[in-house]
């Protein structure tokens, strides 16, 4: 997070296997978080919305709570990557070995599942924010709201392909069949983020809406 | 793109009016654009996928002038916000002054909806750049091809609302038409990246899939 962005890019973009997939998801749902925030500080104090002062500003904390946890989750996921890299490369010359190197590496997928799991339920409460403030918001930042909820629809996805990646090779099945049952109660807001999108787009009254 | 990722995100979150929308849905392209370059360095040669070297090495150059593009209209998308804006500070005492502030107005709401509308040309070449990795990445990050689809269809998606909030206030309707028009075009590459993410998670056989 200290990173410029345009370094990030390139450390991303190389082929180093972190910054990966999941720092990616981590800064989309900080993204969407910052963007919450954004349109709740461009409504709070206009008389036009005064209706909705208590959401916004319930929103705008909530928003900058998450956004810390998402970046918070990006360095975490690169931590549990690496871990999953180190019991990878454990000996496994006696049966000992195996047996050691294969308990760590089963310990280290159940940790580096569990960390975009994390960024699923962050991601899946970003986008209720942005439905929070959907009516609310004050209409000159409306489209706003609609790509701080694909941002966070994006974040969402991606950390579910980052949890299955691990849980599907963890031995222990019904440890799996726990996190991808969480998984499952969050990808529930993929399908909320697109109505806020086409919500939004409907009251621009975009050509393609 | 000089900035620290957290300066960034401070900034998006705050109450200036940039960066906001355009510029996060610009870094959500250039961060699908990115890991299509990761996912190729990673792919370029390994002999396990020599068959592929070719689509990814075309990929990997592809991706790599596609991010700089984005990251180019992050800019862009702020100085045609901020004609916008300047249009809207002229004076309308006159009848005269009323004219010419209007033609500004439309003049810049044109230039502010082509910004989102190149970026959104970027994002569903993304989405394909993509859909020509997915069947010969290396396995181990096939994740990633995921994750740059979901950034590049948020990038759209978002890029989609940036165009529209500008050409509905345009009094041109022939221009509001051509400019919604192309946007349509690029807009199928929705359904492509939601394939891809199902691909992927197909492939990798999570549960939730």
């Amino acid at each position: 997070m200290q990173q410029t962005i345009s370094e990030w890019l390139d450390d991303l973009a190389s082929g180093e296997p972190t910054p990966g997939g999941g720092a990616a998801a981590a800064l989309m749902a900080a993204t969407g978080a910052a963007l919450v925030g954004m349109v709740t500080e461009l409504t709070i104090g206009n008389p036009r919305y005064a209706d909705h002062e208590t959401v916004m500003t319930a929103a705008r904390e909530r928003a900058a709570h998450l956004r810390r946890l998402a970046t918070e989750l990006a360095d975490a996921d690169e931590a549990a990557f690496g871990a999953v890299i180190e019991a990878y490369r454990l000996p496994k010359a006696t049966e000992a070995e195996k047996a050691g190197r294969s308990a760590a590496i089963q310990q280290a997928l159940g940790g580096a599942a569990r960390v975009p799991l994390r960024l699923a339920a962050v991601a899946a409460e970003v986008v209720e924010l942005a439905e929070s403030i959907l009516d609310g918001a004050n209409v000159n930042v409306l489209s706003d709201v609609a790509v701080a909820a694909d941002a966070a629809r994006a974040a969402l996805s991606s950390a579910a392909v980052n949890v299955e990646v691990n849980t599907t090779a963890l031995t222990d099945r019904s440890m799996a069949a726990a996190l991808d049952g969480e998984l499952a109660g969050y990808l529930s807001a993929v399908g909320r983020a697109d109505r806020i999108t086409a919500a939004v787009r409907a009251r621009i009254g975009g050509a393609a809406s």
